[in-house]
């Protein structure tokens, strides 16, 4: 190794290839940071978190340390650690994860196919002089006519008398599925903008589209205003049951819920929500039940027929819905009462139904949803209730994946996490990805056991509270709120049924399809957090199955990019009639030995080991705590 | 003469026949009053009023009093009044007028024709049972697929699980034009309730229909609460034009009135206003224009294109009608901005449109709405601004047509009124056909000249107030406030405009389609007080043409039975195109001499006074005042 032996290192990134003078005395992690080429890491270029990890494409290298070698066996055998590894000679790497600066990370976006937009609604210039007294016709019948159009929304009235009356030339009549919805005298005007609304159980996504170019033109997220009405669906539907005027209630509260998202997204992003002239809204059947004021206590027994699962257009001012008034609400269609529209939208996002062959898609949220897609191209789908831990929602420092959320975590052989916030900012709780991480590295390094016990009590970094054990993830002093942030036994243990009712629930749809673990091609991960989840770190807790990590894709929320998708395009229209008509609902209450599977599950990985066999072998290295 | 001698006095009636035994001492009045048969009379039987005269049919009777001579001038040749005459054979007579005692008198009622009704809504029995999953099926698209129907409100969702829920096996499905709109669990609930609703700028006259039987089971009446805003149409849009929230307040004042009235109805017939799932409205253009929401302002003006003419069909909820929320309100079609849907829905009342002469519809309101129909079949329509007067609004002591409301006055020849108060209660005010009876009675005792100038202004009868001279027609100690109701000096200017309104714009009419007066056939009245306008003192007025008595026909309430009519049969939807179609706008203002014409028809009973020879003729007798 020469000092001051120079190399060019080459890098390659989706989009374009970097250039840099290396030398042989740093790490390439220090060197790309040095070119202000920041590359993701947690554990500061000890070695340890695996985030920073490159491929080498050729070139020449240092010998692998021995945490590297750790890592080459998870992160295969071409990967390298950025903070380990220094080049040796000119050499052409890929960096695995560049660090990201977004300030909300939650998940609302994911990896959209690029449509060509084809929405419902356009806007048509129409040239209005000269206007004539025509026998017996008023503005609106000249109107019609002059537009070609036979239907309107009778609120557009008097719109037309005061454009007339401006004595505007040219104006443009905005439609719906062909009724006029909307007149407005300027180009600056013709604006149209839609918005795609994943309500899950815990988490409500807005996004608004400019439905031209079908470009997302602003995002947010928040809480479902429900959750005060219970946790979880089941709670839900008994609190509508209990008096007319709650169902009311839970309906306001999901429509106050997307209100201010909109209204927020609208606001920062300096635009008019009256050009927002559809909203495109997934959800599972009880929430949109709920939506559409259903109390869902008749959906929720024998023979548990929803109240809908067609593509319902509401207007949006019947819903109370605050965009142009005379616009629409849709809902993407369902399949059940507990197959719900949004793995209609995640099939339709992820592709699912594109794919050639034995393929599942898992949407982690407070309800976990998983289609298995069979060798005979049909799909068995289940939902499963796993609550709403997973979106950070009922832990001890659980919260959204939002700015000052701890998204990622590993811990050092000392205990010691590392850990990553979001917007860079100091810590304020844990968000999803942040727990399963923070539980699967408690469990490598035997803070845990393989029931989820926390085993080492005495330690400094185990503190008790309330009477139970909690592992400290930050101290107090270095938290946003001089507090520490932990955690608990409890959180541990919700984890682990969140984590086995959606591992159980695919190991029931695989063994109804009668496949293996093994035949399976592909698994489309969706969810409020797939894109930031670890796949190793959840595949070490036991909640995605031990096959290759290449097989994984992130779909990202496919709820919300489904919705997108149909919002953007009535052509998606076929296609998820296609997806409604294949698709097969597995109810997991009526299989045999579901419960069985759930309970074998909630161990760490998993109570049958040889399930996981790779996992435990690469974990192996790790198990060790001083 | 023989005292005790006796009779046999057959009455004809429109349904029966009823013998008395009468002698020869008393008048027929008399005769009939002592055996509970009440005739119509003012006076009190001395021959003054005219009102309790009957038709002789068979029989002698005793010679013509004086003051009978001048009445049967005016009544016809085989006409004597009840309260002079004597039956002195065995006779066969019919009665003019029975005494009616219905408290408010409103005309809100009319000769509407027998209807089949064929109404839009309707209810359809569904058998239920029994419900069972079926792939992918909702609730919704179970009744869909039972009840054969494609469209729906989708605010009916919450009400089909509950039904489901209940385990009923029939529930009637309630659809409008083919949409679902209701679900009802019991037969009692399969009412079906619409609403016709006349829409005048100074008086709201709403009723509620029966759609299966067209009987009408409640019907109010109120002034516009638009009057606060201005009395007439053009007040009113100037006070749109000022302020965005005035046309809602407009718009406000309107719903809220047609609320109100159907509350009342409601309340007192003990209906369920959820059974009301249909209102069709007729109105002047400017009042379904103010309904709708807009100011009108672009249709004040060259060109005069109103904001619509068709028939619009407004979800009940958007409108904030209270009935049922997912029923409709539907708007009568319009011809111009100044020829309203009222006249659609008068033609269509009146049956103009099927008499085979020349005809004349006049609608009495706050705008006066002519029609000729011509010897070619056309309709030209125009409509002229008379003011509220003639609805009793805007008079010192005027009143709608309610309980306590004069409706008839006669004056003798000593000054002395005599008169007729709705509900026989003590008077409060004087409404519209009270106050034509007044003002020609006045003429009549030479109270007032042909200019309408109060001339016997020192007579005891004759008092001074605020500067100008009123006739007393009800002293102090009479009314039910202890106040004098009188008849002042702008009262009569008021009445002589909007009659002479009304008078020019039917000579216009007759100038343009080159037709004489003597050619009119038949005379359709209708308006505000259609049925209770005494033609013979109208006439006196010079309100209403010098023709034969018998040739007009009481339409009532026109606007209100049109819409009544288009309420209960879809079938006249055909009809009411055709009278669209042939109806062509003669915009006043733009013929030449209107003016010169209108002044002229402000004299009592006009300039020209060849024009009202008979009547002047059958006049002479009652001028004279001592």
């Amino acid at each position: 190794m020469e000092k001051d032996k120079r190399h060019k290192l080459k890098i390659l990134t989706d989009s374009e290839a970097i250039e840099l003078w290396v030398d042989e005395e740093h790490t390439i992690y220090e060197q790309l940071l040095r070119n202000g080429i920041a590359v993701e890491n947690l554990c500061g270029g000890k070695g340890i978190c695996g985030k920073c990890s490159i491929r080498t494409l050729y070139g020449s290298f240092s010998q692998p340390t021995e945490s590297e070698e750790r890592w080459i066996k998870i992160l295969g055998r071409d990967a390298r650690l950025s903070c380990q590894v220094k080049a040796l000679s000119d050499s052409v790497i890929k960096i695995d994860r560049m660090q990201e600066k977004s300030e909300a990370k939650i998940l609302s976006w994911g990896v959209r196919k690029a449509i060509k937009p084809k929405p419902r609604v356009i806007v048509k210039e129409t040239k209005l002089s000269p206007v004539v007294a025509c026998g017996g016709k008023g503005c609106l019948e000249i109107l019609l006519e002059l537009s070609g159009s036979k239907n309107y929304d009778p609120q557009i009235i008097p719109l037309i008398s005061h454009i007339f009356s401006e004595g505007k030339n040219v104006i443009g009549v905005i439609s719906y599925d062909g009724e006029i919805i909307d007149i407005v005298r300027d180009k600056s005007q013709y604006e149209l903008l839609g918005a795609a609304v994943d309500i899950g159980t815990t988490t409500v996504v807005v996004s608004v589209c400019d439905l031209k170019t079908g470009r997302v033109v602003g995002l947010d997220s928040a809480y479902n205003q429900q959750i005060r009405f219970g946790e979880d669906v089941i709670s839900r539907v008994d609190y509508a049951r209990r008096d007319k005027r709650n169902i009311d209630e839970l309906k306001n509260a999901i429509i106050n819920t997307i209100n201010e998202l909109i209204s927020r997204i609208v606001d920062k992003n300096n635009l008019d929500s009256n050009s927002i002239y559809e909203v495109v809204c997934s959800g599972n059947t009880t929430m949109l039940s709920f939506l559409l004021g259903d109390d869902f206590y008749y959906s929720s027994r024998a023979p548990f027929i929803p109240p809908f699962t067609s593509s319902l257009k509401v207007r949006a001012r019947d819903l109370g819905i605050k965009i142009n008034p005379r616009g629409y609400v849709r809902t993407v269609p369902s399949i059940s009462a507990y197959v719900g529209s949004d793995i209609v939208a995640d099939i339709l996002a992820s592709g699912l139904h594109e794919f050639g062959g034995v393929a599942v898609l898992i949407d982690i949220g407070t309800n976990g949803e998983i289609v298995l897609k069979t060798r005979t191209g049909e799909f068995l789908a289940t939902s499963c209730a796993a609550g709403p831990a997973l979106e950070g929602y009922g832990l001890r420092h659980g919260m959204r994946a939002v700015k000052g959320a701890i998204e990622s975590v590993v811990i050092d052989e000392y205990g010691t996490s590392y850990y990553r916030v979001i917007g860079n900012a100091r810590p304020i709780g844990v968000c999803g990805s942040g727990v399963v991480e923070a539980i699967a590295w408690m469990w490598l390094r035997n803070i845990i056991d393989d029931t989820g016990r926390i085993v080492k009590k005495t330690d400094k970094l185990i503190s008790m509270s309330l009477d139970e054990p909690q592992y400290i993830i930050v101290p107090a002093e270095q938290s946003a709120h001089s507090q520490e942030i932990t955690i608990t036994q409890t959180d541990i243990r919700k984890v682990q049924l969140a984590k086995a009712a959606i591992f159980a629930a695919l190991m029931t749809l695989l063994r109804v399809a009668k496949t293996s673990i093994e035949e399976i091609e592909r698994i489309y991960v969706a969810g409020a957090f797939g894109n930031y989840l670890d796949i190793f770190a959840a595949q070490v807790l036991g909640m995605l199955p031990d096959i290759a990590r290449d097989k994984f894709v992130f779909v990202g929320n496919g709820s919300l990019i489904g919705a997108e998708t149909i919002l953007l395009s009535s052509d998606t229209e076929e296609q998820v009639k296609e997806i409604v008509g294949k698709t097969k609902v597995i109810e997991l209450n009526l299989i045999k030995d579901f419960q069985k599977e759930f309970i074998q599950a909630t161990h760490i990985p998993h109570q049958d080991k040889k399930l996981f066999r790779n996992v435990i072998f690469e974990a192996t290295p790790f198990k060790q705590y001083s």
